[in-house]
């Protein structure tokens, strides 16, 4: 059997996965990262658990795969810069192959949640399908004609960064009207705080403990699915606002499949089927034929991505 | 030498060309398209215009493109519909082919004119750029990789029907808020009528020769130019709305260039100078490090891109 490593490099873990040809996770093995220890430490692990697995495996690895958080030069295998980790322009492969000498290959961790989904995943065998991950923020990952879209300039892909409303919210990038300050967590747990304190009588507050501080992104659609109104004004906006990034993503790509990860796309059809319902008619010509899913791997996605990142890999 | 033919289907003309393997037009061709006479009636012409070239030429024509306006199945060539010939479902291979039997390749006109940028023009040997015509609505083509993207279903690359502004001005396509509604040549007369109303002083008046009826596209960036406020506040609105799109743009492909064509972009510099600056403070990470120049090859590009048309074409 011919494997390769997917490593998933996070700012709390470091997760190693050997991944068969059929994009199976065969054995996951993990370390702290503790990335206050410095750049070399943290590669000097990965390398070791890339060494680990390939003492234990019944077969030959042809390369390992890295998906990094921040902006990465893919060429190179370089991270650029990646915030949380304070890592500014490491060269991934060359530390790597000190101690473990294969082919390494490096790339953002939305792109390589979005391939692993392609692989094995929701979009499974598509040829165009677009990842967004519904979190902190909003991520985005593009498989184009079978392959990560990388642009021609690092930062490609920020979809949650695109504007959907001139002059709206302000979001953290600087910029106002971002569809991330109105579909990523934060903005949902923003909006569920306002509706609370608009209507004093709402569920919110019971599910919240009488703490507003207690809101989380799941209290409006918990408030909501037990028929409260203020958590359906919630949802019902939140809904809404992510339909006109949907049906933007629609009428640029017409992908095969929109992939929704993250906590809120864990809620499944009771958040797609209005989804869904809302997209529809914002599509050019009224017609929505990119199927809207829900991403299958969790975690694994990032693994089986890397994993699956290569000089030659195309999905399907 | 060997050559391949471009045809430009218009609502108003079509247009031939010869076109050798540096993307040069040699010759051109054209007839009226009088569409009321029929699909067969038009291909036939387009047929004869092939044979007509090819009895001149001084070498083998290797296939024949086709750039039409509307929605194409380009596996098979045909034309799904096109509104404005009141084509749907006419199949373009074959009908040429009855006449002139060569590989023929259909595109949308978009596609086609990005394509030619990119072979010849503003975008010439660049992997990715994007084609923003500036007309009537707005017309987009995406070149990612060195090719057309073309999506998983037919209505890919509708650029100008993306949302910068939920709830905002209405658009033709039923939608509110999208990049046309703000940002076309129509969008751009409205609202200098609006100006013109709101500003009974404004140059904008004697521009029109009194007759509100009169204001084109180029009205207020004349009357901006002469120092005419209300011609700047709308001008300096319009770019506004412009830059948020190809932030937005930017934000998603990050593309090497954004090539601006149609009759607005034809203002060069004075346009595309406030426009960069404008949209560099949008773009994430505050850099904008995608190239914005005005489109060259004018009508020329759909010839061309249509004659770069074939199984195996790769810019780069």
């Amino acid at each position: 059997m011919k494997y390769t490593i997917g490593i998933d490099l996070g700012g709390t873990n470091i997760a190693a996965g050997l991944v068969d040809e059929n994009y199976r996770i065969v054995t996951v093995k993990s370390v702290k990262t503790r990335h206050e220890r410095g750049y070399e430490a943290v590669c000097r692990d990965m390398a070791q658990l890339c060494a680990d697995i390939a003492a234990e495996a019944d077969g030959e690895i042809a390369s390992v795969g890295v998906g990094a958080p921040g902006t990465i030069n893919s060429g190179e295998g370089i991270i650029i810069y990646a915030n949380n980790l304070q890592f500014r322009g490491v060269n991934i492969r060359q530390e790597i192959n000190k101690v473990f000498e294969r082919p390494v290959f490096v790339e953002n961790d939305a792109d390589c949640a979005a391939l692993g989904e392609s692989a094995a995943g929701a979009s499974k065998g598509l040829d165009n399908s677009v990842m967004i991950t519904l979190g902190t923020g909003i991520g985005s990952g593009f498989i184009l004609n079978g392959a990560i879209y990388k642009g021609s300039f690092a930062g490609t892909g920020e979809f949650g960064h695109t504007v959907i409303h001139t002059g709206g919210e302000q979001c953290t990038c600087g910029r106002r009207g971002c569809l991330e300050a109105y579909a990523s967590a934060t903005a949902l747990i923003r909006d569920t705080k306002r509706a609370a304190n608009e209507h004093p009588n709402s569920l919110i507050w019971e599910l919240a403990g009488g703490n507003i501080e207690n809101i989380e992104a799941k209290t409006a659609f918990d408030a909501a699915d037990a028929g409260d109104y203020a958590g359906k004004l919630v949802t019902e906006r939140y809904v809404s606002y992510l339909a006109e990034g949907l049906a933007n993503l629609v009428n640029i790509f017409q992908p095969a499949a929109i992939v929704i990860g993250g906590g809120i796309g864990g809620r499944g059809e009771s958040l797609l089927a209005p989804l869904r319902e809302r997209t529809e008619p914002l599509c050019y010509g009224g017609v929505l034929r990119s199927e809207i899913v829900a991403a299958r791997l969790g975690n694994n996605a990032g693994i089986i991505g890397a994993a699956a990142l290569s000089n030659d890999y195309k999905i399907v």
